[in-house]
């Protein structure tokens, strides 16, 4: 057998709908809350924000949501994604088990989070809207709508997380490149921001603080709306091409996952590659272990509540019911700046709650040991985000060996590392430590949760 | 008409074998000599430095050169490449030219590199080495015989030009993921380093002088052999799938092209995409115009002399018939380290003197305008020895404008940028500047170079 094993579908296999698993789900999500009057959110109150496109997508409950044929056609620069079998990878942990990756890494922009910005601008542009703002942490999700900006003529700007801003400068100068501006959070641009550099001139940053800024700003124009990267359910949407796709792949391979491994930050490219699966297992078929990997430093499925929470720092976005650290919850500065948001999906949260996936949590240099073993099997560098699928990956193929048994794992490698390289040379130079929240943060932030009536 | 036009070829689609331009030449290239008897060497003069296939291949006349089956394997996890169509690009410059581009940054080390990285680790394997040393420029073809490396088991030490090896700390960490070593040259480790070191303690170092520290290294062992990225006949041919791939890809496409283009540094991406297409028309099949475009700081085939010269500072290695600009020649620190040699492929010189191709030389921050200008319109990033090749083709877009006439232009896109983002932000922070060379300092290593009497 061949040592490279890749399922390639042809073009006419991209999707022709996003799979909403809504339509599935043996009991509803919660609703969303309205900041000031704590009821459920209507369409008309998310349309400051987003384009009405979007927020049907975000109400809807039909199964299939047709892919408009514009977006298909962007799509299809990188799509079908490749489907790998780690044969490498498997010698190398002499396992029994069948590993499969799904790349996703194969975008413009080195991730799976083209898959929404191209929509998102597609929709925003189609309703007339002139310029997106946005936040980003680790800057794929920046990068990504600076690039589907660049193709439907929408001015983008960004919020980057300050302590990735620094950290990453070539992530910003890709945004730059692809012609959006990208300004580091908190900033004296917005009240939100300034509130927070008040408290503390030096401040980090946070993805809830630069969701408040970009929400902020995006309210105060009717030709600008927000664009969020993760956590809504219209974002989960469109990432369902990528389970899609492994769905088919799988089959060209004549398998099927006993297990499904992705991280989880918040929650679009495990939702993505996870939902088709768990779809078919709820309309009746296999059932399959579905894990979700997070940084032991930002640990909301596994140690945050279930809770109603705000999905930003400033209070401005609606609540939703999640796993929380608590709105105000900072996490360490770690590497894997994709991950570092204090809430979940709701839809992730809702199906953990009802049992249908586990979670567990890994320090980060565990996770780079995993990503450079990977690396050198595979050939194929991982963002600090995917290597916590990678040791998710590993753990299952090592828990097989233990047990002499081969099982069928599939994992989500989201994205590549070629902009985090400064990670890499701080784990190579014994600088990368294993950063731990503050347990009395956390309870502060989990004790100022709002009080909401069950809805 | 849709946006985004790619043809792909399915796995089977790889090719076959290498196609070797020797077997189609009107005129064969001139003899290689050797550095102390200049006399032309045989194939045991090279050994210590390569594996026999290796030196087979270099001085083979067959058409086709079989690609062996794990080579293939290796391939299938990026090949066949995409070809596109850029559709978008057209529209911004109003051409009624047709545009195509093949793309090669899908690889793991994100360049054409692997291409021959790794058939040169395979026969190298099988040989019975076990350690590779060779030099890098921009670190495209140091990190891609690492990747090599690392799935062959052979141990990779890399010598990277000083210049690059500061301004690229991210290309270096790869090499080092890949787990090879990676040392900045000039270096304290060779005689070579060391008398370039006492003339000048912060030499920048040069593609010239990390050569013969590579040399250097690779003949103290016999377990050691020297692994070249380009200029060399046999490194040439494993880049050939580029343009076989390209032949077919535009057969799809039911068009031709009637312009290619490509950039050169040592000539592989350059002649990897060209070849083919050079050999049918030698055989008889469509003229096309080949357009070689390199830097104006190190113009080989515009500047130089078509004369024997030494492929290294130190002249370890043997001569070649080449455009060169002198081996003692240093070029100024632009961004596109990957064309910063004195010499040229001697194949690519070949073809220059018998009037089969054309070369274009163009300043930096031209090359940065149409790369930032090609990321927006298509949303890919190229890599600043890319942005040559990009530059060319825009030149000749417009000429098409100019005239009213459309043509087909095909380019080759060598690599993306993602590791040269320092090189974009210099960019826009207007700091990269039209470097020259130095007039007096050419006019030297010219004269320098080694007095030859006709082969």
């Amino acid at each position: 057998m061949s040592d490279t094993v890749k399922y390639l579908l042809d073009e006419s296999r991209i999707p022709k709908y996003w799979y909403n698993l809504a339509a599935d789900l043996p009991v509803p999500a919660p609703p969303v809350l309205h900041p000031g009057t704590m009821q459920p959110v209507g369409p008309d109150d998310l349309a400051p924000l987003f384009p009405m496109e979007l927020i049907m997508q975000e109400v809807a409950t039909d199964r299939e949501i047709p892919i408009p044929e514009p977006v298909r056609d962007v799509y299809k620069q990188w799509r079908p994604a490749p489907l790998f079998r780690a044969r490498r990878l498997e010698k190398v942990l002499q396992t029994p088990a069948k590993i499969y990756y799904k790349y996703e890494g194969v975008s413009p922009a080195g991730s799976h989070k083209p898959n929404t910005a191209v929509p998102q601008a597609f929709y925003n542009k189609q309703a007339g809207v002139k310029r997106l703002v946005t936040e980003t942490g680790a800057g794929q999700w920046g990068s990504s709508l600076a690039f589907a900006g660049a193709l439907f003529g929408l001015e983008v700007k960004v919020f980057m997380v300050r302590v990735s801003y620094n950290q990453k400068p070539y992530r910003r100068a890709l945004m730059e490149t692809y012609g959006a501006s990208c300004t580091p959070s908190p900033s004296n641009e917005t009240q939100a921001g300034k509130a927070i550099l008040a408290q503390r001139a030096d401040h980090p940053g946070s993805l809830g603080i630069a969701i408040s800024e970009a929400v902020e700003i995006a309210a105060q124009r009717d030709d600008t709306k927000y664009a969020l990267g993760s956590v809504l359910n219209h974002v989960l949407l469109h990432q369902t091409v990528v389970g899609q796709e492994a769905m088919a792949q799988m089959d060209m391979a004549g398998d099927y996952p006993d297990v499904i491994v992705g991280c989880t930050g918040g929650g679009s490219n495990f939702a993505g590659i996870v939902f088709p699966f768990l779809g078919a297992q709820l309309r009746g078929g296999k059932k399959v272990r579905i894990v979700a990997v997070e940084p032991a430093a930002c640990p909301s499925l596994t140690r945050g509540q279930y809770a109603y929470d705000f999905g930003d720092t400033a209070h401005l976005t609606p609540l939703t019911k999640m796993h929380t650290l608590g709105s105000t919850f900072t996490p360490p500065g770690f590497h894997a700046g994709g991950l570092r948001y204090h809430g979940m999906a709701p839809l992730v949260s809702h199906i953990k709650q009802l049992g249908l996936i586990e979670a567990v949590a890994y320090h980060q240099t565990t996770c780079f040991d995993a990503g450079v073993l990977f690396a050198r099997a595979e050939g194929i560098l991982p963002a600090p985000e995917a290597n916590h699928a990678v040791k998710g990956a590993i753990e299952e193929a090592l828990k097989c060996k233990a047990e002499g048994k081969s099982r069928t794992i599939l994992f989500n490698l989201c994205g590549h590392g070629h902009f985090d390289m400064q990670a890499y040379i701080d784990y190579f130079g014994g600088k990368l430590q294993d950063l731990d929240y503050d347990e009395s943060e956390l309870a502060m932030a989990l004790a100022g949760l709002p009080s909401v009536k069950a809805a």
